[in-house]
């Protein structure tokens, strides 16, 4: 069959560009003689892959030189634990709650430490994101921890919490590379590779330096930043194969899309055609508060369980999968990452408009 | 160019036949519409190809159905931390220290707890195996640790010690799939994929199910087995590539070769090419004791280090790729993993005798 439009929370879509060109090199890559996935990573070829997708992470995403880029392995689900690990000094951070990966890592937070829950959006099914400009953080919070982008709802912080001199930590594992940020706003930053970046199993994280190097001497060694960044994220073997496959996904981002300005106007133009639909449709609404709207995440309902199964069931048999929503919440959402092209949002807008008429 | 022959410790070679597998398949696996790489780890396609994974992994192996498989991050450098992070009880483990990936086992055991060392061959640069026939095990350690393959330096366990009622847990990163083992005879094994398995960034851990569920409650979720078990390796994103990888090259173990008892006189056949004519060199030699010489990783030293360094760069040249021995033992080492067909030791063989020949 043909390449079906993939609307999964992630993994999710990669860019047929990309995925053709590992195809191309997964027998020999240039003239190594060998696969990327058979190198030592320890020899010279790899070396230069890694440094080649380090640079372009650093220039597409306008990394300051004060920051450490580190592939490491675990997903968010371990740096959950990491952070607190390396950054508790005084034993306790601020955090913002805006849904299921917020409380995770909250959870993970107080098996460590102490989480000061300062704002929470469950009230309300987690539909939009607190207002942070009325915040009192606690001076001696060792950070501030958010969930930028929350998939299974569809909410994005529009406007990030001024923590003055206290560092701000956030999940950008579903809106990394969606548009350009302002990293110097952060003291660290951490993402799961496997909605914008590549394969899962890499994850990325970008820190400040001065956050380094505060590990207690106890701490595991896979799991102490200092180690990671000594040894330029080779203290063991590092994920190599889906590090190239990010370097790859890069590649795309700067030759192919023009950068993340590009990339920005790309993922507003398909979220506005699918928000747009759902403002206008006596169907489907998306539950969401209008300015914590996703850009990548669209979650949408039509108030009717059985309506909502034969809406995922014959859009799948269309060949738009994965628009179940989450578990959790019910309804339905279409993630629209990076790799997702117009035409699939353009289609999947024209079959709900096309189902809203067959099931008036 | 051709491809090479890659003798590099790992990540090395795969199977010319699993890599054009997962050529073909790159952009639509099967009927799906979608790159494995891009599967919802959460969809019934991708459900299919990890029970597959396992299914044969456990028929390769003989698993018990008393025993766990687990698919994680980290590779054995995490292992180090989550096997005392879950086996501990009573807070001390025994050990036998068989190299430098003992010594870093140890290091972060001591962490979490105490190591008891009750061998050594570091006193000849671990070229042995200790007598594990004579060891006093304490009755009330919580498990007994061995490295049963030491990449580095060319060394196999071929008797297991008999620790009677306290586990044995054993790495067997570099060995594994080599040939049968008897699995009840472990209390847990595990393996970083990257030697026989798949690629970098898979952790295989095969456990005992009564050795999971005595974490502390504060153990971090991603750390805890238990957890892990619970959702079938599930818990987050698991590396879901690496996986499907993973089950190509037991396809290629079940189909192509016959199993773990033909890929282990394929092995021993290739590991024969080798020692006999290291045995015969009056250039080179291999300093293992002979009774302990890895089936993997074949060390070998001319005794002159400009010698070596000469045969090193000459043998690249000829496509002969990463036989340089690690850099804490100097040296060459040839790692003959499955994947390495038998016509690369041949030729390598072929090559050194050439190079006595012409450096007499």
């Amino acid at each position: 069959m043909s390449r079906v439009y993939n609307f999964s929370a992630g993994p999710s879509m990669l860019p047929e560009w990309v995925l053709k060109k590992a195809a191309s090199e997964m027998i020999e890559y240039g003239q190594s003689g060998q696969s990327v996935m058979e190198m030592s990573h320890r020899s010279a070829e790899y070396q230069a892959i890694i440094d080649d997708c380090e640079a372009r992470l650093r220039r597409v995403m306008n990394i300051g030189d004060n920051y450490k880029v580190l592939f490491l392995q675990g997903g968010a689900s371990l740096q959950f634990t990491m952070i607190p690990m390396n950054l508790l000094k005084n034993g306790h951070a601020d955090v913002i709650n805006t849904g299921q990966w917020s409380k995770k890592a909250i959870k993970e937070l107080n098996k460590l430490g102490k989480a000061n829950v300062l704002a929470s959006s469950e009230d309300k099914t987690f539909s939009y994101i607190p207002d942070v400009t009325k915040l009192d953080f606690h001076e001696d919070a060792d950070y501030v921890y958010i969930c930028e982008n929350n998939t299974i709802y569809g909410t994005k912080y529009k406007t990030l919490p001024d923590t003055k001199d206290i560092p701000l930590v956030a999940d950008l594992s579903s809106c990394i590379l969606s548009e350009p940020i302002d990293v110097s706003k952060y003291g660290l930053i951490f993402a799961g590779a496997q909605k914008n970046m590549g394969p899962a199993g890499l994850t990325v994280v970008i820190i400040r330096e001065d956050l380094i190097g505060n590990a207690k001497e106890q701490t595991p060694s896979m799991l102490n930043y200092q180690i990671m960044a000594d040894n330029g994220s080779m203290f063991n073997t590092p994920p190599t194969y889906a590090i190239y496959m990010c370097d790859l996904v890069l590649q795309w981002i700067e030759e192919e899309i023009g950068g993340l300005e590009a990339m920005k106007q790309r993922n507003e133009q398909k979220a506005k055609l699918l928000y747009d639909y759902l403002d206008n449709s006596k169907m489907f609404s998306n539950p969401v508060n209008p300015q914590d709207r996703s850009l990548m995440n669209v979650t949408f309902v039509s108030g009717d369980a059985e309506l909502d199964a034969k809406f995922i069931k014959e859009a799948k048999a269309n060949g738009f999968i994965n628009v179940k929503g989450h578990r959790s919440v019910g309804g339905m959402r279409a993630s629209i990452y990076n790799a997702m092209p117009i035409e699939g949002v353009e289609k999947l807008v024209a079959f709900m408009e096309a189902f809203e008429k067959a099931n008036q």
